[in-house]
């Protein structure tokens, strides 16, 4: 008999691992953040790079998105692919090859992408005159996360230039991710991060203003930050993602959000009572910001291999768990944990109530 | 224009991140590993959690391979489709839905499996006779790693009595993976934890067949170990899995191996002369085991995002990377770098000369 989940069915009778999505929790997540911008003057576009799946892109933008925020290419052919019409890819796209994807992508939906480099603009207008079509541009200047960006006002002008000037190209705007401190726990210290980092966008934004340049658009922010750059000038727009699922790191700096996306995994092994095996590891929960966190049971994660967690009970008449029996984690980074998964098995109550593919899974060009 | 890479391009034409087979180092590695096992006992049983791929797994078994191990039912029965007919899943298959799968698999293929409690014998059992099918049995010993196995010789000949009595079950021997020694620098150390783990399976093999139960198989070793367990008694098959690829941390313990697994990635961003800034990132290159290497430039990754990997340059001008350049990879683990990807692009002398599905990526149920 082939194995097939079906809606209906109770958890339960799901094979494992199993990335389950508690839809009610999920729902709250949405509506938590869409009433937060209802009355702000900064909207809200989601960051895709977290979910991967068009089915929650529909319901961030029914629930008053702008649009949507992707990392790649080829998650926003995806995306676009599912109806999607206002995509912001927030890196830098380079290449020939990537930029004939990227100039294709902007004919069939509207489209903005980062840059922080002159050859890169020329690569890009060339390609979209070429194709005559026209790409909407975002200088992305550095606040602080030393990655990607022009690190100062003047060099952001003279960018906003050569992209006014350029043929196919649009000048929006800025875009500045403060990813230095969306993981800052101290809410002092993350305001004064974001105030700072805002400070340079705002500097930048008039900067450009006085040379007749308009800046309509500046993007940024995440969850971590949201409450801040979505309040305070010049942002416009803010690229929350993992707030629709959360991870045990994110839940302890925005507990306003719920943890919605869980890990159910099987006991496979208790050879001692001091240890627990289950069958989820690397391949299942990447601990990119520590362990993952087991639910409901007094045993602490001793390590993880490529297909197992190994947990460890200080007291183990205190945890009951046999072989077959099931637990529950949250992953420690959502993002890379969906990114190994083809579906969300979306619950509630404990009922299979829809499968949602994870269509752009894997999307990393 | 759809991108769409075709077998004969150079690797230039291929777009980026992809995950680059280099086939002369592949095939040499499959020799290699082919020619020490040619006059050994023991036989290679290679672990297809390394590759999860039909065509690798093809190749491994034409080159004297006796079938292949495998660590999840849902990998297994890829594997199974695609015509490989003697599989081990090297774990404890448990519940009910999960034991459902694999006695379908045992009815189209020769199936091991490992245990270590009564319990799951017994469901195995009933199980089987339920379909009448067959399943081969190995009871795993905890040689050290202290993860999943029994812990004496007398739980395991308790476990292989069971076993041996058991309806629908043949006790084909044992299991005992040493994957605390698979990493050990230092040969010496390795040679003595090795002797020392293949020491409890010798008296635990001796005791079971003291009491008139033949003990014909032992299964385990790995990459770091394969020349030491697949020489010494009692091993007669060995599990090894990464030396088809290789990658920056086992190459340290096997040099006569090569990596052949490579990231293809391309430069975006070089924001100042001291940070380079790349195309892939934790989604690409899973930093379980240290950052990835990058080959042939003076710079050191100083941290991987989501999307990004950020290289530092103590003397930028020795590194003439820029926007657009290429650079290449080799990851930290390849068997979750290759869990990443749907494809491997299979390259010789820089020209892509065929694509191998990952067919079993994410498997991991």
């Amino acid at each position: 008999m082939l194995y097939e989940p079906k809606i209906g069915m109770s958890i339960d009778e799901l094979d494992t691992p199993a990335l389950l999505l508690d839809l009610d929790a999920f729902e709250r997540n949405i509506d938590t953040m869409a009433a937060f911008f209802a009355d702000k003057a900064a909207v809200l576009r989601p960051h895709s790079k977290t979910h991967k799946c068009p089915e929650v892109a529909r319901r961030q933008l029914a629930a008053g998105a702008l649009g949507i925020t992707c990392a790649k290419v080829s998650e926003a052919e995806v995306m676009a692919d599912a109806g999607v019409s206002d995509i912001l890819i927030a890196n830098q796209i380079v290449g020939a090859i990537k930029i004939d994807r990227l100039t294709d992508l902007a004919a069939r939906c509207d489209l903005m992408v980062a840059v922080d480099n002159p050859g890169n603009v020329q690569d890009l207008s060339a390609a979209c005159l070429a194709k005559g079509v026209t790409l909407g541009i975002l200088v992305e200047v550095d606040t602080g996360m030393q990655r990607c960006g022009v690190r100062s006002a003047e060099d952001a002008l003279a960018l906003a230039r050569l992209v006014a000037q350029a043929p196919g190209l649009e000048f929006k705007g800025l875009q500045g991710y403060e990813g230095h401190l969306v993981h800052t726990l101290d809410p002092d210290e993350r305001a004064a991060g974001v105030r700072q980092a805002l400070g340079l966008l705002k500097a930048t934004k008039a900067l450009i203003e006085m040379h007749d340049i308009p800046v309509p658009t500046i993007s940024g922010g995440g969850t971590g930050t949201y409450d801040l750059s979505g309040t305070l000038p010049p942002m416009t727009e803010i690229q929350a993602g993992s707030y629709v699922f959360m991870d045990a790191k994110y839940v302890q700096v925005r507990p306003e959000f719920e943890n919605s996306l869980i890990v159910l995994s099987t006991v496979l092994s208790r050879p001692v009572p001091e240890r627990i095996v289950t069958d989820a590891g690397l391949k299942v929960m990447p601990p990119d910001f520590g362990w993952p966190k087991l639910l409901g049971y007094a045993a602490e994660i001793a390590g993880l291999s490529e297909e197992h967690a190994k947990q460890v009970a200080p007291e183990p008449a205190s945890v009951p768990l046999q072989p077959g029996d099931r637990v529950q984690f949250i992953p420690s980074h959502c993002c890379t944990a969906v990114n190994l998964q083809d579906r969300l098995y979306v619950v509630r109550e404990r009922v299979l109530v829809d499968i949602w593919p994870i269509a752009a899974r894997g999307c990393a060009q």
